[in-house]
């Protein structure tokens, strides 16, 4: 597997709620991982809860794609790399990989759209302040090199 | 709104731990309801308890496309509507809408690619028995009669 030195990572452990009855981790359980793993990479772009204090700026999910790979199971430490496909004015097209130790290949992949939003009387898209645009710019580039993020996001269908 | 009057329904209220710093429902808690909504489909096609605890076949999730249209609020009420775009031998093509009363249109859609599993030594993908292929049958032919289950699964990407 590539190494994706370089991106942001979290790390977290598996937690017994997160089980199902299929004795491993809940699909909605990938998705709160990689929910918080966005969260991580707020703080690394700028975007922490001082920034969202003091602007009532923030980040919406627009749309969500996982792509479900291997069974997590409870005793399993699971790491998410964190890059970003695309960015525009407003938006961040983010990407997840889930890894394990145990694992020689990603548990999940995910792929989030994510919108800067202001949040007053009506939530309303805006642009990202210049700094927040050079870091969401850096991690995009460094992003670039490593095209093994996973599976991409596609339209889901029988084939 | 177009009604889906025939179609499984799964209502939940909103737990306070599913709010997030942004004030409204974290995208991963609309997954969990997804989810938990896809076990009550799972009960309605006959894929119970009783069936996973005397057969070791189950569902497992390949795929998940979530779209957030709206926000959720810790008062609201959803209720999330269930139907088959597509099944084969093994597999089901699932789609759902989440609406509530304050709406006037879906909170948000998401579909699922699920797949039928025998939980033995490995996993393994196995055919539906007849009698749970015909409830796949029977769903996915009134859902082909409400389109606007809503947005579609898509590649994600800036537009």
């Amino acid at each position: 597997m590539t190494t994706l030195s370089n991106l942001p990572t979290y790390r977290t452990p598996i937690h017994d709620e997160w089980i199902d009855f299929n004795a491993h981790l809940r699909d909605a359980y990938y998705g709160l991982i990689f929910s918080y793993a966005t969260d991580d990479l707020m703080d690394q772009l700028g975007m922490d809860a001082a920034y969202r204090a003091r602007t009532q700026n923030t980040l919406y999910s627009l749309e969500l794609h996982i792509h479900y790979l291997r069974e997590v199971k409870r005793s399993d430490e699971l790491t998410v790399t964190a890059g970003i496909i695309a960015a525009d004015r407003k938006r961040i097209h983010a990407a997840f990989s889930m890894t394990c130790p145990r694992l020689g290949e990603p548990a999940a992949t995910a792929e989030f759209m994510l919108l800067h939003v202001h949040q007053g009387a009506e939530p309303k898209g805006v642009p990202f302040p210049d700094d927040i645009r050079a870091k969401v710019e850096t991690l995009r580039s460094l992003t670039g090199a490593h095209p093994s993020l996973g599976a991409a996001s596609r339209k889901i269908e029988l084939r």
